[in-house]
């Protein structure tokens, strides 16, 4: 019993939920096992450490995350719609976190690689592909927008990054103000951090 | 022996040290204590809970900022010149951080922010007052740079917001890819952000 891939699934989902509520390192693999309701002789059968289910947490949810970003970011808009969509959907996706568990969780990346890139290489390594493979699906949209003159970037690979430290930085401090209008000006500052035409609506607020 | 003023701050270096290293969840007082070369009985007298000590590490880390920023951004310089200056220091910094520890450890307030400010609101609303504190540093230059219509915002405070947001997001960069050179576009970003005219010279890199 519990010896299933069901059980890894809770295991993972658990280790998410108590991750975004208190970090890794305030976790153990007791309280891990019991809010996913399964015995304790399970976790080891499928994880040999808390370092290798952190790696599945952190792969589990990047899997859903490239596929929301690769849907937006490479869908029929024009470019520059693609980037505000992008924004967009991240400030719905921490309101509707804020709204089920009451605090705005942020950034599961970011948070992690604050707490824990200098603790464990293996982690590390797997936040830099992840942040690299976004800095790559946003420069390509740049690109995009390059060729038909709407931007006027130097380096898009530079600006892509830019871009995406823009919003860890804006989401660090929606979660540290629990409020996601903090997530507001992504679209203008993306706009000014790309040289881009103004926007001829209002700039819109999440 | 050990309760005294040299024990307190013997005990606030260490656990600075060590939230830099491995965040604040994992550490325990007897390795604080230990680390610090104090009797873990000094611990209590000084602190009455590892949060509290926690909020005297971020006091005592902001003290010394705050007086780097206030030198920085109310000197005599030219207001664009004075917000330069502080990306220069904020880079030289972490690379004098990491040629001492091999490691860039990134903002003490962000990391804190990422771990914790989801489980105590004491040390939240620390972490706030200190970010609101940065925001209203930078706003004070922006607003005299568009005095001098040297930038063009419609909200000094809200430009003000995103430069720091910029900030935070390039130094979490930084420590993740171990690399200070990831700081080298934030004076171009910041230029960008507040619409300002672009640099004579060329953009500095660290």
């Amino acid at each position: 019993m519990g010896r299933t891939s069901d059980a890894r699934e809770k295991i993972i989902d658990a280790a998410r939920s108590l991750i975004e509520l208190r970090g890794y390192s305030a976790l153990g693999v007791a309280e891990i096992c019991k809010a996913a309701g399964v015995p304790k002789g399970s976790f080891y059968y499928f994880f040999e450490s808390k370092e290798v289910l952190a790696l599945a947490v952190i792969d589990e949810h990047w899997a859903g995350q490239r596929r929301d970003w690769t849907r937006i970011l490479t869908g029929d808009a024009e470019p520059m719609q693609r980037l505000r969509r992008l924004f967009e959907e991240t400030a719905a996706g921490q309101l509707a976190g804020q709204q089920s568990c009451g605090t705005v969780s942020g950034c599961l990346f970011g948070n992690l690689t604050l707490e824990l890139s200098n603790q464990t290489e293996a982690i590390r390594t797997r936040l830099q592909e992840i942040f690299d493979a976004q800095v790559e699906m946003v420069d390509s949209v740049i690109a995009e927008a390059l060729d038909r003159e709407e931007v006027t970037v130097a380096d898009t690979r530079e600006a892509a990054r830019s871009v995406v430290a823009q919003l860890e930085g804006q989401v660090l401090f929606a979660k540290l103000y629990n409020n996601t209008h903090r997530l507001g000006p992504l679209w203008s500052n993306c706009l000014a951090l790309l040289g881009a035409r103004p926007p001829r609506e209002a700039t819109a607020g999440i």
